[in-house]
């Protein structure tokens, strides 16, 4: 195992108890809410946002112990989003991961709650956190709200990609997206660890700029993956995706534009990262895996 | 206008100010969400708990000024339960005083996304609320956060209510249902405004006990009041709403078992004020006007 997945491996091993912990028992009433919790958090999530978390707060020296809750409380966010986004008045998906999405297995209003309450979770489990000083516990809430919330968070880009749908857009508009659809989670997640380990402001500079590329790289490649599994699994070209209702980095640059963003993308990730003079190795592993990730 | 009248006033003014600054004005983007968060913040909410936070607040001198924010920040709360409540999956109601819920008016996604949202910045008003410490502001969120979600908050009962739609329940379960579904959060706006005010213990236990005989009330009078508007707007006899499919206390104890359960409740939540040395005239007139309520 090399250093990466050692690293990955440990930080799941820490988030998905750190997890169990926050989130009440299958057993206590009332048990199908929590089943229903447990379903989607436990679903096989590659806990992407709270390696960044980590990677990003040992870099300043902060010990695993104050990064837990807050890379959790991340993941929790992030998995609302998916159960909520997966409904059927949203993206109406049966399927996340190759398993039946939450209102599937459950039903419409357990999934509508389950992720409202991993929401209220979230939040409680920063604020309780007593190995963090309350002051940096309310910054880390104020960071988080903004990056899931609305103007340009989490929920004002999926609010706007929701309108977008079938219409053309310009590859500004598709970039306003992303960075807030996905993007300001991941770059809050990275911001987080920082904030943790006390970085300075011209540090957290540094790690919002490599997060802001990261996040969008995630998204580059994530519309490549598309195109690639659709001509591998039903045979379509990735010309024919380019023509589908839904406007991706591929319809507007082509795919070899498009590998040529990934490229610039995490090249400018990795440049970020160049002022800082802690140990930033794994932060950059991270950009390489997103760059070159195959799921 | 009474001395009570004029308290809501203030209140109502207070918190709606604070409101329009911490939403999005309605012509950013995403105008859509932010237009349908103030369809349903400004739909003419009563704002009963906002001024159970001011008026526990300023039994322990707490200027109005450090209130605001916290009073705010639970009615967001209150109005994103009352929008995902109405969804098609949950109780599917179309209108809510009388002007279209938030669903119908704009649609099932924007609604959805205009609740999480609401959450997220209930959070953030209280975090980045600087005229508070850090370690108070910390100590309400996870106050507010118990109360909201699970397993003894609003989440929690609302998922206990759905489910037990159309079952037999005892008083107890109803209870159980109540103090969570509806009890939770108007017993924590109570104690966040004493938490603000830097009440002693003792205190913060009295304000809870008056708090939850007083939630209970607010459950007990809306299942009078349901029983009176069937009898006076469909001609329907309060022994017919008895036999309908809700469990009710009416139905279980009649209409005048549940006057005296209403009469003793709000006796219950006087006394316990009894203990406090400062002037908790205003907490009384809140119960009595909960127990006289006509809407």
């Amino acid at each position: 195992m090399d250093d990466l997945s050692e690293f990955l491996s440990l930080v799941k091993q820490n988030v998905d108890a750190c997890l169990d912990r926050l989130v009440p028992g299958a057993g206590i009433e009332p048990t199908r809410l929590h089943e229903a919790i447990r379903w989607s958090l436990f679903a096989g999530g590659k806990r992407i946002r709270p390696a960044l978390v980590f990677a990003s707060g040992r870099v300043f020296g902060s010990p695993d112990a104050k990064l837990s809750a807050t890379a959790a409380a991340i993941e929790m966010i992030h998995t609302y989003s998916l159960i909520h986004d997966d409904l059927p008045a949203m993206d109406d998906d049966d399927l996340r991961r190759g398993k039946p999405t939450c209102h599937k297995q459950f039903d419409e209003a357990t999934a509508v709650l389950a992720g409202d309450v991993l929401q209220t979770l979230a939040f409680k489990a920063i604020a309780e956190d007593e190995v963090l000083p309350a002051d940096i516990r309310v910054k880390l809430i104020c960071l988080i709200a903004s990056a899931a919330g609305t103007p340009d968070g989490m929920v004002a880009g999926q609010q706007l990609d929701l309108e977008a749908e079938g219409g053309n857009l310009t590859i500004d508009q598709i970039e306003r997206i992303h960075r807030s659809k996905t993007g300001a989670l991941i770059t809050a997640s990275a911001m987080a660890g920082a904030l943790i380990g006390e970085a300075s402001n011209d540090e957290l500079i540094a790690i919002e700029k490599y997060a802001q590329s990261l996040g969008l790289l995630f998204q580059v490649t994530d519309d490549l993956l598309d195109v690639t599994a659709v001509t591998e699994s039903l045979g379509k070209t990735a010309g024919k995706d380019v023509t589908s209702q839904k406007a991706t980095y591929p319809k507007l640059l082509g795919v070899e534009g498009t590998v040529n963003l990934a490229n610039e993308l995490s090249d400018k990730a990795c440049q970020a990262l160049s002022t800082i003079s802690g140990d930033t190795s794994t932060l950059t592993k991270l950009a390489e895996m997103v760059l070159n990730r195959k799921r």
